[in-house]
């Protein structure tokens, strides 16, 4: 397909390193779209006989249909899925086959086909984070009011409840999906028509091609078109720190199901047995999932890596675009519909928690807090109290609240009584009802305006 | 601080380890204004008095005036910028310095702070590109009909103008601009008043604090609000694909500098000589620009491993989210000014440029297109007559349009005379006028596009 | 310095991006040492005069004495730390000065001078490291005995002894410090004499300034010699597995450290309390050690992505190559002493420990090993067998040493009473006996074999 | 195979994301040698019968058959390798199968399976960089004197010589030999026995197996032995060392085989044309190896991301060490083997190598050099007259060699006639014969001393 300039064929080692069909065959169903808007516009523009286009058009739907029943076939010497669908399309219809090619590049071509196949992998993306958005705020609701110890440094720090601890996952996810729709609203202008890299001199109708791959506009730079994978690293980028955030509540739920927490009992359907431990119950789910970030990240740097220091316009080592795209989008996939079943099915031991919370001297800050606000004592001063009561409980093996009131005004003259509301961890949950805070009642606000969200997308 | 429940202070080793203040004094400004915001609000509120308040308040400014003046004193004792601010708070106004703590806490401060920082760097990096797209526009407008080798495999392929490539690189600082301000939109959220993890019960006004610094809103979780780093990823995740941008355009200056091509001649004030051979003269500003892109993307990926599993709430691992984000505001601000410099500044050698374009056969696409135009031929066998047309005058060492028409005709007899105005570099150019395209009329048509948006923002 | 090339001189924002001066001023001890085995060679190879090199020496002699006392000074005009000597010694001893340079570049110095600070920190992490191996081998045998749950999936699996567990973690260090050891004998080559890039054409002799330089040999290879950061990358990488490892144990002391696990109480001399939770004791450093892992990673991807695709031979993106390391070997320095401090100052609870090993059926293996060995029965189904034991006990609520004879009979009636000695984590552990395996005995062996290794060391 | 304690099997989404067989079955030839030497040592041992190590050994045998003609079956639910494996090995001879398992777990199977599959990959890449190397010597031995110049910052800088030039990646390539060697060599211990985490009570002899598979020893601790994947990572680190080194070749290849530079004449068979530019000859495999260098960088993040922070003992995040090491093994053999065959087949242009070196005043340093050895004068001012020189010849237009005597005289009276010895591209790099110098001699004997060297390997 290079005329007659090269003496030789490529190397058997050339042929390998060089085909990309072994995985740019993922894209043909946007190849064949691609082509479909193009021919329709050459053919609109009489740029190619209307028979011609037509021919191309019907012979572009059977090779898809052939594509859809028996897989892209991988021959090597087409090197990639333009070279293997044009080279199918001329067996099928003849010469007429080369007039697809008018005014038009692999370079634009595999640039549109990409785009237009990460912006499926965006829109899968926003679908499956709804789903777990939805199935945290299922479970939010339900343990709107289930106490656990709110930790920092995995040091027991506050009560807090489970659903506010929900709901702070709701909102990374709700981040995630606001980046995975600036990264389509970006990416969404149709490179086709750039050609090689300079644009071409046939009278083509960008706009029209564009407006039938579903795109805002035309690019407005042809060199840049075929040399950008801004959208490609925006999809890894997003997708980045959307696994981020999936690790975190992985790794939650692999410490909540260790036995000296017993927080959780994870879903039989997402855990495993061990070959030798017959006791084991292991949550490999939550532990891939977590796994997989490094993958994602790998992905990710190897993209960057791959485009720095690239000279204008295309350079052949741009073929290294798809593989980290498209196992990034596969590790996801799977990822997220792992976390959404892990939060639905999860059965979470509310006793265990509650306990949990209680131990540790939770509400030691309501203490100090309480002396600040009854006692009128600067902050500072309080923590300080507060810090001797814990030691004498720590000391004396008791919780806070079991310390007597003698004890208490032993440390300082100023408390009374009504210290002792404030040591509860359901006084102390519900206290904290600033905006944003862990109260149920706030929670339940949170998980209101969150399904209304959601409701309006739908 | 901690109350009396250390026996003994830190170790050397945790002094060190531990201090935060070696960088994080850089936050200062923002440390104070977020304080003044909080104590203005609990003194509305009636949490701490008035007299309280004000005296803070003063206390704050004099502070403001001493870090000004003297720079933030570094006590590792005091840890971090936080901690020293209070504890000279409490020598300028005694106790009372303690009630500026109510109802927040160290991780919602420092969550409060760094994002103020960082909504400030990418409001620098903002008005920076914008002066780096002021550059290209300007050396795009000048040189929109200056002909270079369009290169794709930094092969000859295309004749493009100088203006129409450098208008790539307009197009990226755009989508550069677009994402950096896509993480303020999605950051612009105040944590303040998230406390420790779990909110608070002191009746503060969220709101107030929030709008007096300039959030849009105050966050929604407070679990989330103390844990959260995804505003500091969005920044580097935009800084490293800008730098990747610039990390191209420096690679095509090293590369249009060397003797072999010989298309600029860098400015003096962007470049080094050599202290052993004096005939040098070296791109090293391009050249670090390029490097810096390695900086940068290291920043990238040092918080997203560092982030990686962390279970909620705050851990101290994240204490580490500021030296990457701060280093890579340094390099990305010392990066644009110099690809603006050199922008800017450089002279291109537009006579060589031509000439490279010329050698090379750059206008064998011209010639396949032309047949398929004029002379009505399927696009692939256009492709395989100009192979045998290059390599013909390949062998016979001169240019295509310096092959007699006979010759041409012998290869193919459809070539008439109309052919040779096809193969002029100028013709080529001009030709290529689809939307987009490297056509003169077509970069002026951009340019003129910026100019009116980018004068539009200011 | 550059001759008179140059109309101009740099502008402000080159002066600031190129000056290298504010970190690698780190490397005048090195500098000043390969300058006098330099000029010590010049001298005895007769290419300076006895005079000028025995007043460069002394020069150099004094002005070491002066950066040790008053520090090097940062003056962005000289560049780097050889300008700002070479200026320096200028001042001092006059136009002699300038033959210092005879027969060198910045290219070879900086290459030299680098390896030797490279070089010194290999040496540093070794010693630091084999403090950290004592450590972990002197608490290894106080706790040879001590019964700890063996976790996989970070659940309950097998009893195993904390002896075994920390000299797992003397084993990466060992590893760790074969990586570093490889790394120094690698780089040990002295670029010194490659000049810029090509060698030169006075008599030196490499290899006086090598073995000067406690080199084994002069690098082979000049253009090699100044494009090699090769040695740079080696540090990182080793530095990387390290920091790996010592964040898996960070992590482990982490969640021991949390109030389900209890099995550890850190030093106070390590922990850090809450400025808004009097409760707390939180593992700062530990956390800190676990986030540096992050930046000690993208030190090492900067530092690869700044040398990708660099042509020979030296080039400025080069100059990038001095920030990563001294960061990673900050980080590096201060994590491997927390963690020697961590090792030796924590306070194991035993019975808490032994407690955790006792719950979730963690000699489930045993019961299944000991129907293989006693009953001759295959694993997979003695594996089933156990499963159904394990399941009753569950069910039952007890341990299952607790299931009477009867009830495990009625399972399987091939049991018998020998199966109790089996079931008792004591047994467990002390059956384990398989070389490298976890019995206390072994333990010891293996505490023995280490410390004559590092007896011998020493 | 957990037994009973599961009453529901694996979600459609556990199913996916847990099993590893569409990967892991890269390691069926590893299995089957691991399997083969356990139960062998299981018979020695009298652990089992031999009729049953019998049954099994000849059952493992007739299952390689299988996989060897038939390929590994995917079958999800039994998830890997080993299950896939043993799966098969019941149904061929019955319970007996079962027996195979004894005394191992998954753990420590896939520990030592992964270790061999990877120090296989380690010898092939051992191997195949030896070609590259006898390449670059084969090459290097036949340019010995051809000039082209050399660059710094790709600004001509001094003469060199090809040979030399060639024998610099010569180094390189050394260097990551010595990396994979230290690899392997570290990485030789068996882990087989370690069992789940613990060890063993069954009598094992784990020199036996360790033996049996080439190993040197078996590792010293169980725990350390199935959570460690330093190997994987040593791997993938000097793979990315050497993906590095690749790449700056293959840059240098691409801007020599640029049409201004026009150094290299690439072979065809590792070259390919344009689907729409007749006139191309792309580089492309040179581009796949320097994008490729990008994807092993990925691989190598990707793990390091993976295992930060993991507790011991083994975590199924783990499971993820099997794709970035197989995706980099396959890149770097294609990688490799395209270097060597670009080496081996590229046509250099040295006439255009030649000019370009004589261009550029490429000798100014030489001139310096003369000023000081043969006029006595101070580096730092030769290298001040020769720019003054420098500054003529551009003005005049002319070559160093080309300015009169007189002209130079004018300069400095101190120049004489002799100076033009050195002035040319052949006395310049005859004159740097110093040690690793690029004088053709010096090249000569780094070829011959380099020949010697790998004659001596086979």
């Amino acid at each position: 397909m290079w005329g007659g300039r090269f003496a030789e064929g490529p190397s058997a080692i050339m042929r390998e390193i060089n085909a990309s069909i072994p995985f740019d065959k993922a894209l043909w169903r946007q190849d064949i779209a691609a082509s479909k808007a193009h021919v329709a516009m050459l053919g609109a523009q009489e740029i190619v006989s209307t028979e011609d286009a037509e021919a191309i058009r019907r012979g572009l739907d059977q090779i898809a249909e052939e594509y859809a029943r028996d897989g892209v076939p991988e021959d090597w010497d087409l090197e990639d899925i333009h070279m293997t669908t044009e080279s199918r399309l001329a067996e099928l219809i003849g010469p007429a086959a080369g007039r697809l090619h008018t005014a038009r590049s692999r370079n634009d071509q595999v640039a549109t086909d990409f785009r237009l196949w990460v912006r499926d992998a965006l829109d899968q993306m926003d679908g499956a984070l709804r789903q777990l958005q939805l199935a945290l705020i299922t479970q939010a609701e339900a343990h709107a009011d289930s106490i656990l110890p709110g930790f920092t440094h995995l040091q027991t720090a506050q009560p807090v409840t489970l659903g506010h601890h929900l709901m702070a996952y709701y909102e990374m996810i709700a981040r995630d999906r606001s980046r995975f729709a600036d990264a389509r609203a970006r990416m969404n202008e149709c490179p086709l028509g750039s050609a090689a890299l300079a644009g071409t001199g046939f009278p083509i109708d960008r706009d029209a091609t564009a407006k039938e791959l579903g795109f805002d506009r035309p690019t407005r730079n042809s060199l840049d078109a075929v040399s950008d994978r801004d959208f490609a690293l925006d999809y890894l980028m997003a997708a980045s720190q959307c696994a981020l955030h999936l690790s975190r509540l992985a790794e939650e739920f692999i410490i909540w199901a260790s036995q000296p927490f017993g927080f959780v009992r994870l879903p039989d359907t997402l855990s495993t047995g061990s070959s030798i431990m017959p006791q084991k119950k292991n949550p490999d789910a939550a532990e891939l999932v977590r796994g997989h970030a490094g993958r994602v990240i790998g992905c990710t740097t190897a993209l960057m890596v791959t485009m720095k220091g690239l000279p204008l316009a295309y350079s052949k080592d741009m073929q290294d675009d798809k593989p980290p795209v498209f196992e990034a989008a596969s590790l996801m996939a799977l990822s997220v519909a792992a976390m959404t079943g892990m939060v639905t099915d999860s059965t979470f031991n509310t006793a265990r928690m509650r306990q949990a919370a209680e131990l540790g001297f939770a509400t030691a800050t309501d203490l100090a807090d309480w002396l600040v606000r009854k006692a009128d004592i600067p902050f500072r001063d309080a923590h300080h109290i507060t810090g001797a009561v814990v030691k004498r409980a720590e000391n004396d093996g008791v919780a806070l609240d079991q310390l007597s009131l003698e004890v208490l005004q032993e440390i300082d003259p100023r408390i009374d009584e009504r210290v002792f509301k404030a040591l509860s961890v359901e006084a102390s949950v519900a206290s904290r009802s600033s905006y944003g805070g862990t109260a149920p009642d706030q929670v339940r606000l949170q998980v209101q305006a969150a399904r209304a969200l959601l409701s309006e997308e739908s």
